[in-house]
């Protein structure tokens, strides 16, 4: 990761039941559309304990991460997904301005 | 949750083997002290695929977000946790911008 500022997308979805298959293939085809962006810094999975699908993901800057919004691909999988996969979801587009971690000597990143 | 802008700490924890009971008993105690520090808004807890903890929480302000992060007992929790606890961890502080739901009707927050 880069040092901030930099941008964060934080993506909270409840998944509905319906063609899990197909929602699973669109996620890997978006993972891999999005590291090939123009100012992709990162991104992180992970599941809550109600079962909601989070996923974070960070960007160089504002206008990075909108481009990655509305690239057509990516607005096509998100016209399927409230069609089909999600049942709810929420964002939040956040400017980071602070970052640290431990230890702080490490010089590899966590987020790929 | 309110209308942007607020603010948001994302914590990505990759936890040591050591004292597990007790790291767990000292989350809960943080999250019922976080729920009572003034500015409040809301957390999220997940776990990565990489078995990775993701924590996520929302505060009205930066500067109730660093009053949260200087509380006395959470000082001295994050002592510990750098201690015995965490392997590694990473933090984002963020603004947040914008913020949408779908459905956009929905009254209710998932995030509380």
């Amino acid at each position: 990761m880069t040092d901030p500022p930099y941008h964060v997308a934080i993506l909270q979805v409840t998944p509905t039941a319906t063609d899990a298959d197909g929602y699973a293939a669109a996620l890997v085809q978006m993972r891999e559309l999005a590291e090939r962006q123009p100012g992709y810094l990162g991104s992180l999975s992970a599941r809550t304990d109600d079962g909601d699908e989070l996923t974070i993901v960070f960007f160089t800057d504002e206008q990075a991460l909108r481009a990655w919004h509305d690239e057509p691909r990516h607005r096509a999988a998100q016209q399927l997904a409230r069609e089909r996969w999600y049942e709810r979801y929420q964002v939040h587009v956040a400017r980071v301005e602070r970052a640290y971690r431990f230890p702080d000597t490490d010089p590899a990143s966590r987020t790929g």
